[in-house]
């Protein structure tokens, strides 16, 4: 198994629930991060290929040029699986529904009133931004880039973003917090600045980490089903290991569905409405 | 490298790292999470040795019992180097000093004013149980088993133990929180309950995860200097596998100094001195 970065508790949850699957069938998983470095990818899947694994569940790095090696792979037949999905590619893959779960939080906040949403951007892929415009569009808000705030994804970022966000004007009424990890200490530091959450400033997370449920404010979040992600994931790497490169074989492509966590920090209707 | 478990972000941290370092000198990491379990550990370090890595870092589970083939591996010459200490086996190792770091904690709330200190015990080795009763010890205070609490390391187990502080008559007036990562969220349902951090209950972690500082509180706790470990136990195994079983080589054993680091969740002098 191949992953970008580990830092975010939700990652750990998915190669935790994936190890059981496996493990479940009769296999084990070894793990290779790849700080989301798209030349040590390539390095790592050749370096597990060459320790004789017997198939490959690669989540990939937000930057997918140069993967066509990972079809050639396919091609000679070794099992791959892929946990997103790249343009072109024909590899089996599962993905958790970002978009879909973006918007749903972004449609939430819509509807309790807010306009000025502030988005997170971080430097992941596109799923998130086009999940963020479609629910503005949908609810006729244009887009304001001033709300789009670029970051490194990392906790020490968030000083930084706290500060561009409280010099937006008019200020904004609300934040989605890119992950569950970094909003829960973007809540800490707004409180410490005088913003109450959700009173003042309301935040939604993503992931639904176990911790958000014990957070200073309850975080709004969207489940992305990492058991479900686990338990397909090691169900098609092992139909590939199982059936090789059958004659006939059609590639899969499945998309499991977010579930939105509704919990205290975007609070209710706002009074502006 | 064989890991007991990856939910606590300190371990994120230190596996980054490792690989960082294990990069710098032209290697790979590849991971095994055991699950705690001492038969998969097993297991996966015969499997990772089959699949001809140049050298194994095991951090071993709890249980060290039937740890006799790692001193089998390293006599046939075998590059081990364990996260930890087993009693009887001459392997390379690199320890964070965890006594010591609990020890300071203690001591810090002892001379704030704290008698009644609730200790989290966990299922983990004896490091933690140690630095708590000799810090007691130093400072005449007797060990009341009433205030240590068995549980299972998980966000899920906090419920649980926040009851059974509650109960606890003479109320306590200090929280050893086993780890950051359970610390963070004991503050939250403490407050939820009414209990002001630390004005009506002083709390203390361990491992200073990057969350901490962005905690509802921020914590009081004890950095394990997860760099150093990465870097000591990257330098012992690729002086393993460069030296080889050389004649004369004596193992090494280096113990890392924790730093205790102050911040709001303990307070000041409790007005009871």
């Amino acid at each position: 198994m191949v992953i970008p970065d580990i830092e975010n508790p939700h990652v750990s949850t998915l190669i935790q629930k994936t190890q059981n699957y496996a493990h479940q069938s009769g296999y084990s998983v070894i793990l290779s991060i790849t700080n989301n470095d798209v030349e040590l990818e390539k390095k790592y899947i050749e370096t597990l290929l060459h320790k004789g694994v017997d198939g490959v569940i690669v989540n990939h790095t937000v930057d997918t040029r140069g993967k066509k090696y990972l079809q050639e792979l396919v091609d000679e037949g070794i099992p791959i699986v892929l946990l997103g999905r790249i343009e072109g590619l024909e590899i089996d893959s599962l993905l958790s529904d970002i978009e879909k779960g973006v918007y749903l939080l972004i449609e939430h906040l819509i509807k309790l009133g807010h306009k000025r949403i502030v988005f997170l951007k971080g430097h992941t892929t596109q799923y998130r931004v086009t999940g963020y415009k479609s629910a503005l569009d949908k609810y006729n808000i244009p887009v304001d880039e001033n709300l789009i705030i670029e970051h490194g994804q990392k906790l020490e970022d968030l000083p930084g973003i706290v500060d561009r966000i409280l010099l937006i004007n008019p200020r904004p009424t609300a934040v989605f917090g890119f992950n569950d990890y970094l909003a829960i200490g973007l809540v800490t530091l707004l409180e410490e600045r005088g913003i109450r959450v959700p009173d003042d400033m309301a935040v939604v997370g993503l992931d639904n980490i176990n911790l958000s449920k014990y957070a200073r404010v309850p975080l709004t979040t969207v489940d992305l089903k990492p058991d479900l992600v686990a338990k397909g994931s090691i169900d098609l790497i092992i139909n590939k290991i199982t059936n090789g490169k059958n004659n006939g074989y059609k590639f899969q492509s499945i998309t499991i569905e977010p579930e939105m966590i509704i919990r205290q920090s975007c609070g209710r209707l706002i009074k502006s409405i």
